[in-house]
């Protein structure tokens, strides 16, 4: 009896984003675990069990369903965007290193997504043209030293930032704290898109400048990427514009 | 008499990672660009013509699609992976800056693709599940200097990285040189992934150490993955190692 646990990239949205491999796992899958918001998203199919938890129990539904797939189930826990970015697939892998030795011989399968700063940047354009990086701004995980640390690193070496998580009910003051960090480094023109909920019908994405984010309203589905001193924006009449970083850079950046 | 642009993403490797939407703009684009290797992925459809070029003649394919659709086609250019990152959807934004009024007012739509850094991560578990950067390589587009400068701020900072195009048969001595500048900031023991044509028939990962990182085989299809001072390695008897960075950083890393 050999059980299987697939974790499960759906991609932000609706299913659009969903790939074939993401189609297939969900499946061949007779068991799935997974946020009911994103279990919500699948279609059903007889003979399939579904185990709904809340957004924050990561390391509890990792266990149950490691558990479960080691009974010899094939079992898929579902994950937005990308289970690799700041997701499941980190949580799954904490619980296998901490876990149970039949945790450990199980075949475990990671199906990427696309993970929500790809599906912002397609909607803005080309901010991520060039070197950037993707930073959570949560200090529940780690001190807001870091991260702020961070911050200066990657934008004094021209990295474009990807925000991840910028804001919560329990975290109001980070993401402000954030761009006042940023505009020591960035000029206040530099190019910001809020991605809210791209994919969704809700969906809100706004370009505006460092000087201008901290107005721009975010919340707990909203992607930011801060651009580098190299993103441009292309206006244009009766259409969205165009943000982009240029492939090439012609001298170091002071 | 209205074109229409889309830049669609394939992922890598064969099909399994096409979205649903990036199959629709292939479906309902009546010309097909892009390189001659990625246009060969893609199913023909009567009625729809196609345009093969070099990878390495991106300007000249964007400027191509470009006038095309502002003749009123529906046109798409394909990229392998995500076309934000690294790929077509800058290059088309370089050219619509310097180019014609028409083609600033053409509708023009990125479709979003699982990117090599994604696909890489997957295979070898969660090595990106805390904060990351994705850098290339190539000093054909910005100065030698400036890579490094970037090597060392990402690495000292903790953040994992990504490299993209880490070697070409025109650039063969700038992996050595990057592996050895990440070494001035993290152990020899830090985790390493190789992940080359991840999703294709010749598909090749292979887990080492920064130590080792030098003596192993990398090629222009190859994405690796830098780990940073807390990427972990769960060894697992008869299976391939998990690679994952926990999602929680106890304390600033000196």
């Amino acid at each position: 009896m050999s059980g299987k646990l697939s974790i499960v990239g759906l991609g932000p949205g609706d299913d659009r984003y969903l790939t074939r491999e993401a189609l297939d796992a969900l499946g061949e899958a007779t068991a799935l675990y997974g946020y009911g918001a994103y279990l919500d998203r699948i279609r059903s199919r007889a003979g399939q069990s579904r185990y709904a938890s809340d957004n924050r129990e990561e390391a509890e539904r990792a266990r149950a369903a490691l558990s479960h797939a080691a009974s010899g189930v094939n079992v898929a826990i579902v994950s937005g965007g990308d289970p690799g970015v700041f997701a499941m697939a980190a949580s799954v892998c904490e619980e296998i290193a901490a876990g149970l030795d039949s945790w450990r011989a199980l075949d475990v399968t990671i199906v990427p997504g696309i993970t929500a700063m790809l599906a912002a940047a397609a909607r803005a354009g080309a901010p991520l043209g060039h070197d950037f990086c993707a930073l959570s701004l949560s200090d529940n995980l780690k001190p807001w030293e870091l991260i702020e640390r961070r911050l200066d690193a990657a934008s004094g070496a021209g990295f474009v930032i990807a925000l991840y998580n910028p804001v919560s009910r329990a975290r109001p003051w980070q993401l402000g704290k954030a761009f006042a960090r940023l505009a020591r480094h960035l000029p206040g023109t530099t190019p910001v898109i809020f991605g809210r909920a791209v994919g969704r019908g809700d969906e809100a994405v706004t370009v505006t400048t460092l000087a201008g984010a901290s107005d721009t309203p975010a919340d707990m589905a909203t992607l930011i990427i801060v651009g580098s001193r190299e993103t441009r924006i292309i206006d244009r009449e009766g259409r969205t514009p165009l943000v982009y970083t240029p492939r090439a850079v012609e001298e170091a950046i002071a």
